[in-house]
């Protein structure tokens, strides 16, 4: 999976930053967005390189109210980059989309086929077991509980992601195959959500409650 | 596994702790205490109880360097509790043993039956499905990486596990079985370790990377 440009970007998210969007988040959505592309029509690969490694240029806090723009904050800061990098103007255009339209929270549609594949490759990345490690280590960055000891899969409480590392299985990472905007993206992003099924089945069983049917 | 002191037992690490050593660790040592007693010679189920809940009463960061202290503190600061409890002098001794020999670094060996069964409950508690919560959890806590992004399973370095949760598996997690110290235990604990090998060759397979052979 070696590009010419794989080393420069990598360079660019060597400084601090919290586990779940280092250099290594770029190489597996770099990876992800491969193996997508793999199964689709032709796509611009400097494009498509550069997005899986920029997306992230800009992180806040989970719990930042100006969260919602780090996708655009991270478009507006790849620029000098991608000029650094030769690109034109076009690619840049389309490099700035496919960050902008990566993120939930910016509510931008992906209308290119990289900005397609760039959002799903992101989104795969927090199922499977890389997904596993990454829930739980935000969840043990922002000090919050793994689940609710007396009531670990809310069935008798109102879901609570906020508070709950497990609550998020229900709320967001479980729901995001359907989120898929490629075929090879959905059959990709459905079996990593298995993954985390069958988690779900062996904690349910070590904590002595029946396994939910998330 | 309702015992008559676990509710107040409970009530006593409601205050602000890591996630890793709030009640429901208490609960879950005490249902794998629970599960080991089942396969032995009886136990005092007072002493059993107690200690479970108790063994973590003072505990300290990973990176304190008076961390060995944190068992010898929990069991000084369990007296007052305990005789609050009403248990007598002997039982208050025999909890303070299983307290203080829990701990790798306090390198006091358990001598009774209650305090190897609350040794063995501990450590089970650092694999399986709720150990990985638990390993990425403090290593998001500590703002560590994951994984090393170059060398996932340490093949050409050596084993960092002040800096990689990965590596953990194999300088701790993977070792727990052979220090247990009852039968039952270790049956549960290799069970339990073979949850971790499976997640690895999951891991790795999503990265692109060989299984390690740990």
């Amino acid at each position: 999976m070696r590009h010419p440009l794989q080393a420069r970007l990598r360079a660019v998210l060597t400084g601090p930053t919290d586990s779940a969007h280092d250099a290594a988040h770029g190489d597996r959505v770099y990876r992800n967005a491969l193996s997508i592309a793999a199964d689709a029509e032709p796509v611009d690969d400097v494009v498509l390189i550069c997005a899986c490694y920029l997306h992230d240029l800009v992180t806040l806090p989970k719990n930042a109210p100006n969260r919602a723009e780090a996708s655009r904050l991270s478009a507006e800061q790849a620029v000098p980059i991608l000029r650094d990098l030769q690109l034109g103007e076009p690619q840049i255009y389309a490099t700035q989309h496919a960050i902008i339209a990566h993120s939930f929270s910016a509510k931008v549609e992906p209308v290119t086929l990289e900005a397609k594949i760039v959002q799903d490759a992101d989104r795969i990345d927090s199922l499977g077991a890389i997904g596993l490690a990454r829930v739980f280590a935000v969840s043990g960055a922002l000090n919050r509980p793994l689940f609710d000891g007396e009531d670990p899969f809310a069935q008798a409480r109102p879901f609570d992601d906020s508070t709950y590392a497990i609550d998020h299985f229900h709320e967001k990472l479980l729901r995001l195959p359907e989120t898929m905007q490629t075929q090879a993206g959905k059959a990709l992003a459905s079996s990593r959500a298995q993954v985390l099924r069958d988690y779900l089945r062996m904690l349910a069983d070590e904590l002595g409650h029946a396994a939910p049917d998330w």
